[in-house]
């Protein structure tokens, strides 16, 4: 079962901008059928019972390690945990011997989060056990793109037609870049809205709508993804001060009640309340925020079930142990 | 059975300045019966099986994150680790947005250490998880004086009557606030002994009795639980130096020699040998050190089986895997 | 079963140097055994089932902690990880201390990594536990010698009359020394290759024949083991420069090409191409390298069941879940 292209997804989640429709459908549907197993009293299906799975996380991730880390023990996978301090990587390793390493000890997965664009690809290329993008450098994270597309679908059905504008650092943001290339497949129109320095320069080729006042997107959108603003993008001169951003860009409850229709609010956290969201829209009723992590789960589960052989169809027969 | 108010313990346990003197008996004699587990081949029940657990340490910590943990498996619960180095606290996030993120992930339960008093309350309040109180600040440490609690009980019978005197920086230690409450909530008389810079200005007011100088606390004393002197306390000028401090409050065998009856020493570990206690003592005839260590994995099982909704008259019945 | 001394190996693996020639085979044997688990779809078996294991690493290591992991986890023991940083060690507390901590905390099984020579034994003679050495400072890492010897094994068959040269930094390498003991105890002759300061002062007193240049070497061997050259040897002086290190040292494919005979090439990792290895021979024909890795998990699970009081005879039986 390990190994083998799975037939829904290939061997690899590398991104979204591979997949078709029907395949992101499939994930999709499949993480809606796991969503339960979270809240049963016990939390744990044998679908990947005796997998060993690899998270190996070579820049910092609380949220997206957790998550997966959950998502696999509540499949049964055993799972093992390496960063870059004290990994074999800090000894002046390549990310290659370290991959061929991995599998030499019949890893069946490797979940990947790096600061390099790319490097998920590049190991995915390499080795013959499974990988997941957890975050490439600016290129993709898929499994946050699928969760905010889960989230989306949650609240307002079929994608086709709906319009999300993606706000903040477009520029730097693997969020950003995966939630494109998924919504634009599913059929949605997609906008951006942010402030000149972070807007990819050739942002109008990826078939998006650029906003420059976040007034203007407000009144457009079905959905705001509002993306975590880097502090650090102050220091290298893309944007004045938090103050000044907060100002001109961030999400307010007063421009958010100016809506024209009920707009939903996602953001992919850890959040700077107060510069790109305030905390009375972070927490307030259009916000889905929370559903976001807890569908974050949801869609880890189905992307390992999938990429490990599992068939959407026969989701609901795995949740009750029926299939391992 | 998760998230619900433990019929015996509440939601949460933040300190033993909330519990009754029922509530402590009962923790006290369900970790009596789950002490047994740890002795036999197998060291493993189901009673918590398919439970979500995050080890939130957001102060460094071996011992207790390891007693946790084995507590946690040995009870076959599903348990992440999270510490404050690459966490999204890190990263600016505000601690109640990391809880109700770990909380949107379906987690039953949240084992809190944190530098800042106060923190475990906080979370409590903002989450429906079970939240275990593992050190916060100056406050308590809950976990820690039940251990000393059921060491002592298991050596010198009930607790009510015995005198029971805690040695050294009891200002900032959370340990000893922890154990004030809990042994005076048993009927205990309780003693506190240290230079008058580490001990609280209003610690009269916490009903104890205090020594100023050791030899008498040990003459008054039938259990001496003598505290870790956080070695920077020399630099903020609260100590000479440690050899006066040795000197002067040191815990060495000479002294326990001269106790009028047979006095049982504990100490929460780390210990400074040849400060506050001297090896003589540590490793000697009084010493009990080593069995809190193992009652700590033993009261840390008895914590969580009652948070998440156990009974202890169940707690013989839930060992063999008649209750999961 | 637990803490007694396993029929075959005694309480504890601290080196090769103590193993006898029946130990060793009969290590190697149930490692042979234990392979094919790794090549289930479902890598998992109950022997070590409520297990215990501390892998207490104070140096740092991916690769063989991860390695000695999955071997717990394949036979379903309970392990926590702990580390120098965050450790009580950082706070002060003696080795001893949290050794008898561990074992406080009914530990079955230590796997102790640490920077001081003879640490392991240290700890083995303190702790009723068993304890593995997973590599103290110069003094030996025999879990790797092991794997090396399996490997030699698997393609060249018994190790009697084998020339097995092991190559580099031997004067620091803790990985040369376990292969010495446990070549020469299986009946292989070995020699030794390197600069002179990096060669150990009394090197012919192991027993070994000492090559000034690789050269003869290849043409002396079956097998090489070409050691990890510690990049801060050059600062410490020990060697002039890296490129001449590799021009006059480094496995290179233009000098495996001249060897007479069908060279076996072994490198312990991380790798430095480049210098000690070239890519070309590190990838190439007759390198066994990732099989090493490979053989190191079946390795750690042969050690860590022979240590629990397994047999092995039973080793066949204890796969099929028969035994645990």
């Amino acid at each position: 079962m390990a190994h083998a292209n799975a037939p829904y997804l290939g061997k690899d989640l590398l991104g979204l901008e591979e997949l078709s429709r029907e395949q992101i459908g499939a994930i999709l549907d499949t993480a809606e059928a796991f969503k339960e197993i979270s809240n049963r009293p016990i939390k744990k299906v044998p679908v990947l019972r005796g997998k060993t799975i690899v998270n190996a996380f070579f820049e910092n991730s609380t949220r997206t390690r957790v998550s997966f880390e959950f998502a696999q023990k509540r499949l049964s996978a055993d799972t093992v945990n390496i960063s870059s301090t004290g990994s074999s990587v800090a000894k002046g390793e390549t990310l290659v011997d370290t991959a061929r390493n991995l599998e030499a000890m019949n890893i069946d997965m490797v979940v990947i989060r790096h600061g390099a664009s790319g490097s998920a690809r590049f190991l995915a290329e390499r080795i013959a056990s499974n990988v997941v993008n957890a975050g490439d450098g600016k290129h993709e994270h898929p499994t946050q793109g699928l969760l905010d597309l889960l989230t989306i679908r949650d609240h307002r059905g079929p994608l086709q037609g709906l319009r999300v504008c993606i706000c903040g650092d477009v520029l730097h943001s693997r969020v950003a870049r995966s939630n494109i290339h998924g919504l634009r497949t599913m059929g949605a129109e997609v906008g951006v809205c942010g402030p000149l320095t972070l807007l990819p320069r050739d942002v109008q080729t990826l078939g998006v709508t650029v906003f420059r006042r976040i007034e203007e997107a407000i009144e457009w959108a079905d959905v705001l993804n509002v993306l975590r603003l880097q502090l650090e993008r102050m220091k290298g001169g893309f944007i004045p001060s938090l103050r000044e951003y907060n100002r001109v860009f961030g999400v307010t409850r007063e421009r958010v009640e100016r809506a024209p229709r009920d707009i939903l609010i996602l953001h992919p956290g850890p959040m700077n309340r107060g510069v790109e969201i305030d905390s009375d829209v972070a927490d307030g009723p259009h916000s889905v925020i929370l559903q976001q992590v807890t569908n974050g789960v949801a869609v880890r589960m189905a992307v390992l079930y999938l990429l490990a052989g599992g068939v959407p169809d026969h989701a609901e027969a795995a949740k009750t142990g029926g299939e391992s």
